[in-house]
């Protein structure tokens, strides 16, 4: 039952056609799953000028370039996640561009970086991620610091960062093996810290699942943990957070 | 936005106090939520005569008997699952019984039991759980046949009962240890067969989830697994396709 | 000890040839097993038409052409899981049909379909696997219903076709990630449902045992679970509670 | 070494009693542990009116009661988690608040309520989590609201509370058995969402580690996932993001 | 179908009162479970003197002793497993005794202990288990030797007693912790070995898991593995390896 | 120090060129080492023509072929287990054997095969390990019988081959799935069983680790359980258990 | 064999009572485990002075008396762990030490505490298990320093100490939850570090498996871990790389 | 601010161009992180001629050969682990070595070998992992003796080499399988002992971590365990240890 349906019923009570019980349990059995359906189609039209977001992982190369161009023409701009440097080529979207260490494809949108999100990575190995994180929170408008490789083995390298803790709205830390880094951090700032276990590592790492333990049981009360090696959901955490208020 | 709400609408349209625009809007910006909760008690009152169900364990006793008290005075009839013998003597309900070894309690509903679900056992220490789907099955209006310690053990006293399976609409089978029975009792029968694993054993029985991951990868295709000692869920179950069409 | 073999010790007691206390041991000692053998037989001749499937994986092309070919020449029918297009066009039996989403190939068998299996996923990565449990539900006769992507972070595109619910005997529903459809959908309905857990997601996705320990504690009682990514097994659940009674 | 060390330094430069050098020479061996010691007491200065709080489990009800004593002596307030009545009444202060559905006991502080704080549970057994989340919260000075036992099994509950989401700044969903809620939530809001797994279930709930999987695993993206029954943090990190900017 | 029908009908045969054909058709389908179950009795009276077990975990202490005392009317002799002192000192029972440290109770049979078993164990926390070993294999008619606390840590204690290798026909080994016992000792004979994991040790010993895997994954070819503390089972194996041909 | 340092010794003692005390001291410190080797040869010289196994898999096939020459040239036989069928071709040794189905290649020794051990698969794909244990028994020098394919959802076919179970004197059973074959046939035997689970299956099988705890906990008491796939495991377990005595 | 047999023999070799091929056969098979266990005795000798050790755990107080006792007439001196006070005041023996935050019990040895092992721990929960190290180090000769709580969510507590861990030859950590210290610490020196995990946590804590995990994938290499709770067997490996050279 | 700044800030107050005050207000918010790096730099310094490691696993070749060519024009020296043979090849520097059983490269650093390690394996498959330890220990100035294929299945081979653990100060342990090498070894010496589970195996060797879990539950108290195929771990701890004071 759609908006007509639901004028030509009010016109029939206003004209008497119709008696007000019987509109009533028209009404009333109407089904609200086009009502709802239409109010989140609504609420997406007030979040107009957000992109959806493309996970490329299992699609094949033209079923990600279909559905990227599809939405490229009706908002302009797009996200896709876990991408490769062919699909990009096979876009050929002007202004498209492709982050190659994160495997990211994006165009758009034009507007100014918000806030502050600043990204972390304990090692060379957690950049992936970690950029996977700041291409995300760029793209949906927040503005982003990164600093990479000041993992816990080498204290000073963290420490003598520290004034940017201090700049940061919010924080991403990007972590494999033994995951300490949020914890740290943590225990140097009152920020939110958004903790990102990434698989790196070998043997009991268990590809992520050491660190992602580490970081839900951090000494440092509050940290948000996101599943190995999701980049994209700290990229959107954090956007959310950045830009609260 | 309740019925009066509504009909008073209605009635301002009718009588031309309110626009068909305004109306319209105000009808589309109703809340949908208040009227699927309305739908689910309409759908409730469909299923009328089917009791809510008390979960005791995690309650103080004195919980379970006030919610119990509750139901009984708006329906006449509960079911309490994981109770004790306590808890049936604080109730006072005329008509109530407890069932020792499922540890369950039920007051009602007076109904002639149809179909017939057949529940097994591999052993002994797996009766409780089956008791639990043959009470529940029961409550709901089932016909139940219990047949208990027929395990693969020892073949010969399940072949001895195979002529039951022909006369069963849906099999419940309860096993602990390898969980081996569903499989043995699926090879013999086509029936839907309903697979629970029982926390018996020691060791590496992983308090039933041994027995669960044999069930979920039985030979015999299409056995439907429940939770460990999850009989009350396989009475459910049972009772939907048992009842069914 | 066959037929012919009683037939000659019953004529050799009514002819007096042999004792009753002889051929009365004689009989005692027949293998039973060839008797529930013969029985065995006998019921599958009364499940006739109901053909034979073959599992592909881990079996050469080369073997499931020549299994498929002598199923065919026997029943006229067959279906094949986890097959490949390659398997499909070296079959060249007329009439086969290869369904590429869920990797099936099928010949027959031609029949009314009954009932009504209603078949969702959450996600378009879950398609092959409620494929699967489509095309099995179809091939032994079931009618099928399908609806992808309906996923619980969008609920208004499920509400949306909740009178599908209503329609349906029994309910598949397929699922990755955190495998949270079934839950919802069984809040949704009283029709018993089948979950499917599938091994879409990374990281502690664990290849679908999330998915699957969350269908296996779902707070609505009496979903049927299925072994991750078995399709098949959905399949021939549904069928046997959609033709039941 | 301490400011007046370092001040009767310079002065012995300014005075010329110590050469440059030699000055040089002591200030560069400074203990920069003192001096990051110092920083960090100077931060927690800046934080001041932040009260500590007591993990009591695992600490005998004396230790608890002469660590509140102290705290309360030093700064009016403290917040004891995992407490008992018996170490309320043991505590003889003042204004001391147990908490008894969270087990925490609170004194002070007084202060103005801040932003919006949405605390959702899906059962009636999530409800102590939530409350250690909601009175951390309450305690650090965001203001709280809670809804309890909105779980998945029936959506309407959820959907008609459905504009309490828009009036959140963050919302908290603590859920357990397949932790279905946070995903269902994350599908309605745009609002940032913590997750807190809880032990509530059975079986396969590993004690909460399925509901950990699930949330970790959601549809939706950029959930904020806490450690399980972990609602101190997830009170710590909301009133973090709500109170933000 | 019992004995007395089946010569009735051969009876029936014999004195011309029933045809072959309808004879064969009524033995044809004659239910092979009660044959089966009489040929499994006949075979229990073949194996006669071989005494029915009873695991004493998870049943009263009243129904223990009730099963125990119609076992001993029935055949004079029964074990008990899992059993405790006040259970020996209900049972009243002439000749039972109670073996302390497997808490196993034992009445009978009288006969002459066959072969060698020889039971070792890693360290004196393994004795109850490898006792329950013991117990059962000299009850089920098994000469038994006993070493115990020769672990790996002080390998001449071992070498020390290796020619009882050489006296045994199969040697039962218990060990707990990183469970290396069973491969030295199958370094240095070639009699069957089988290996009893056990679940002394603490942390990372998961309670025998960690015994059990390294036992699994002996370099020493052909080691019999059984779930953790099943000494019951040991007991059985060993003695049908001993009494063997 | 060998034989001949030894009697060089003595001999130096008995012309007194050496005292007491001294020829004592050099003794003690003899390693005896050595003559624990010296043994362990011995021993294997009474154990002759029993050939060495060579693990192919890890190494090169020209390691695997260097190693097999060697042992053809001092024993004139050897078996090689998870080989290739080009390893084969590479060896060009008269009389070495491939087997396909268990990639092991055979070469000797001639002896008469002795006592009897069965092997039996639950399904097809489970021949590769039963293989690997049957072609290791033989190797060994016990007879073995084969039969496959008897998994437990068709239980006559099992049935329909009891008798062989009563021949045998010991059985090894392959399984994986669920692994319930072990407990099926130990309840309709009283021979020892070797259980050897294999990593046939996907999602909830974990590659045979579901089949392994199964087969742990078989509720028939006493069955030997080995790693997954360990076939070759089972052949050198069925075969000192079958020439046992 | 013992040395006054060996003795003879050459005596009787000497004097030419026995031939030298007669003692050769007799020395050849003396059984070398006599030897080796009293090589090991004479190994144990050259050890004097280091006391056995009690692990009080699964044993009865009495036991742990007895024992206790008799190894104090000995070698006046003996160590238990995990014990509790009332073994203590059972014992009756001078100058026994009950050290009660590690539970354990001390008599001796008076020596010289040579070196210097520093013990830390990151939380006040974790000392339990960093005592039990510094208590056993201290008995078998360490000078054993102890800081406590000085984990990574207040570096500036670590920092402060730094000095420390240059003084020290071996440093152990003891962690619980997220196991971070010993990284941390680790970035800071390059002496030995000996890393403890302890139980301290919940929910995914995993009793300690967490810590254990994060301490194995360390970022800084050569880390030496210990299983959970493992406080003795950090204090005995200390020891070891404290007193080397 | 780096040495300059600070010396002329000092020169500034000497000269009374600065008030005290204000250059302690300087000199307090100086970053320490600066002077921490610079310490670290220096001890950098202290630690001259230990060389920078790289691990060339998950980086490209090419990234490898710069950063080893960066390394060795600064320092002279370096060490890559997890190498290629073409990664050596395309070097081309003078001087470096490929180690092929272990995947290292290295130049230099000249030095004198100090001390002795001793390093074992159980099996020819863990001789990988032991190279590495003892490349590493070597590269980094200890001396090294290696023996290999000792595992426990022939401890005659073990025993025949016990004298090389009296000559070593440190002995390095790998193993997979069932790990139970370290514990027999630790049987046999009170030296320092670093297990090192290896990855070889199959099934439940899971890996390596059952060689892990048993290595952390040694009976034998105080082994050091590595993560699971860490040979360059053990070998850093080793040489801290053969080097220590």
């Amino acid at each position: 039952m759609d908006s007509h349906k639901i004028r030509d019923l009010l016109k029939a009570v206003q004209e008497n056609r119709i008696s007000v019980d019987k509109a009533f349990g028209e009404l009333k059995n109407l089904p609200y799953e086009d009502l709802s359906f239409a109010k989140i189609d609504h609420h997406r039209h007030m979040r107009q000028g957000i992109p959806e977001v493309i996970y490329a992982e299992g699609k094949t190369e033209a079923q990600v370039v279909s559905i990227a161009r599809a939405m490229h023409k009706k908002s302009g701009s797009f996200l896709i996640s876990r991408a490769t440097k062919k699909i990009h080529s096979m876009l050929k979207i002007k202004g498209s561009v492709f982050h190659p260490s994160s495997g990211m494809i994006s165009v758009g949108p034009k507007k100014d970086a918000k806030g502050n999100v600043l990204v972390l990575t304990a090692g060379t190995s957690d950049i992936a991620v970690a950029d996977e994180a700041a291409v995300t929170a760029l793209f949906l408008g927040s503005a982003v610091t990164t600093i990479y490789d000041v993992g816990v083995a080498g204290l000073h390298r963290l420490l003598d960062k520290k004034n940017l803790f201090t700049e940061a709205r919010v924080i991403v830390v990007a972590a494999g093996m033994e995951g300490a880094l949020p914890s740290v951090v943590g225990g140097m700032t009152d920020k939110p810290i958004i903790a990102v276990p990434t698989s790196a590592g070998y043997g009991t790492s268990f590809s992520g699942l050491t660190a992602l333990f580490a970081m839900l049981n951090s000494c440092v009360p509050g940290i948000a943990v996101m599943n190995i090696d999701n980049g994209f959901g700290a990229g959107c955490l954090a956007h959310k957070i950045n830009t609260i208020g």
